[in-house]
C-alpha cells in the first residue's frame, strides 16, 4: 500500500502532495531525498501540539510538571511504540545495509520517521491538520502516563470518572461563608446522587472547597473500590 | 500604556483577551495568576515556528546544523535581547523583591516572559497569529547567526543540492566582461536544465558574477519551495 493510501485508512489523513510523504518514509540509509529535515520540523511541531494539550488537560500542573509530562509522551520509545502500532516499519524505505539487519524495527529508526511524518502533514495541510493527527495518536498516551491521573484536579477527575459510567454529574452548594471579607473561609458540598455519596470541602475560596469536597467523593469512591475487590 | 495597547502599537498584534496578555507579562514573584504555565506553552510555539523558518531558509542545511541554528536563535540571551528592543520590561510585573533588584532587566525573566508573550498570542489569536508575531521579531536575529553567514557559497550549495536529487549539475557560462582592465564588470549565467531555471549575475570577477547566477537560482528553488508549501 502506497504511504498516501495508508495514511488515509490509518489517520484519515489526505495528503495533497505523496511524494512528501515518500519522503518522511525515507531513512537516509536508502539515499536520495531522505526524512532528515522533515524530522527536525516535525519535532518542533510535536512538541508544540503536545504542549498544547497538556497545557489543555492538566490546567493545575506547573510548568515543570508539564515538562516532565511531555518529556514522557515525545520520548524515543513511547514514540516508536505509536509507529508500530501504526504498522509504520512496514512503509519505511531504507537502504541494504539497515534492511539486513532489522532497521524497521530499531525504536530510532520508527521514532524518527513518525516525527518526520508529523513535519510532512504539517508542511502538506497545515498545523490545524497536523494538530489532529498528532492529538489522535498522542492524547491516549498522555491518558497513560504514570503521574498525569494526579495532576487534574478532583473535580475534573469526578467529573470524567462519572460520565465514564454514564452517571449522572455531581451537584456542588456553597454550604457557608464565615469571617471577615479579606479572609472568609467557605464551606461546599458536593453529592452524587448515583452513588449516594456526599462530602464536605473547606477552603478561602469557593472554589477550593469545590475542589476539596470533590475529592473526598474521590476518597470515598476509592476505598469503596478497595474494599470490593 | 495597558499591555494589549504595547502589543498592539510594537507587534501590530490586536488581542482578544487582555487579561492573558497581563498574564503572560506576570512574574511568580508577583504572586496570583503568573506567567509560568504561559512561558511553557509559548516555548513550544516558538521552538515550532523558528524550525519552520529555518527549514524554508535554509533548504541545503542539514537536520544538524538546522538544530544548531536553532539553538542559537533561541537561546535565552537571543530572547532577552528581542524583549529588550520591545521595552518589554516596562510592562512587566513583578514581585517587591524582584523589583527592588532590578528583575525588570534579568535576562531570564525578560527571555521567559517573552516566551510566555508568545503562549498567550497562541491561545488568544492561532497558530497563525503566533507565528506571524514571531517571525517579525526573529526573522532578523537568524540573518544575524553567525553560523549562517559560514554556510556554504552559493555554487557549492546548488551543486549539493542538485546531487541530492540526483539532477544534472549546472552550466555557467560567461556573457560579457565590460569596462576598462583593472575595473571590469562581468556577466555570467547559470543553467539548470533539469529543472528549467536560469539566471544571470554580475560581479568584479568572473567567480563573483557566477556565485550570484547561482545564489538567483537557489532563491528561484527557494520561492518554488515555499509556494509549494
Amino acid at each position: 500500500m502506497a504511504t498516501a493510501e495508508w495514511l488515509r485508512q490509518r489517520l484519515g489523513y489526505e495528503c495533497r502532495d505523496p511524494a512528501l510523504m515518500e519522503a518522511a518514509m525515507t531513512h537516509r540509509s536508502a539515499g536520495g531525498r531522505n526524512n532528515e529535515r522533515l524530522e527536525f520540523l516535525g519535532d518542533g511541531v510535536l512538541n508544540c501540539v503536545v504542549a498544547h494539550l497538556l497545557y489543555r488537560e492538566f490546567p493545575l500542573a506547573t510548568e515543570g510538571e508539564l515538562s516532565r509530562l511531555r518529556a514522557g509522551v515525545v520520548r524515543e520509545e513511547s514514540l516508536a511504540a505509536v509507529a508500530t502500532s501504526l504498522s509504520l516499519g512496514d512503509h519505511l524505505t531504507l537502504g541494504p545495509g539497515e534492511l539486513r539487519s532489522g532497521g524497521f524495527r530499531r525504536q530510532s529508526i520508527l521514532a524518527d520517521a513518525l516525527e518526520a511524518l508529523f513535519g510532512a502533514v504539517y508542511l502538506d495541510g497545515g498545523f490545524e491538520k497536523a494538530g489532529e493527527v498528532i492529538e489522535k495518536l498522542m492524547l491516549p498516551r498522555i491518558a497513560e502516563l504514570p503521574d498525569a491521573a494526579e495532576l487534574k484536579d478532583p473535580k475534573t477527575r469526578l467529573q470524567e470518572y462519572l460520565q465514564a459510567r454514564g452517571l449522572s454529574l455531581p451537584n456542588y452548594a456553597l454550604e457557608s461563608a464565615q469571617g471577615e471579607a479579606h479572609n472568609q473561609v467557605f464551606t461546599a458540598s458536593c453529592e452524587v446522587d448515583s452513588l449516594g455519596l456526599r462530602a464536605h470541602g473547606q477552603g478561602q475560596s469557593r472554589r477550593r472547597a469545590e475542589q476539596e469536597a470533590a475529592q473526598r467523593v474521590l476518597d470515598a469512591i476509592r476505598s469503596s473500590m478497595s474494599a470490593e475487590k
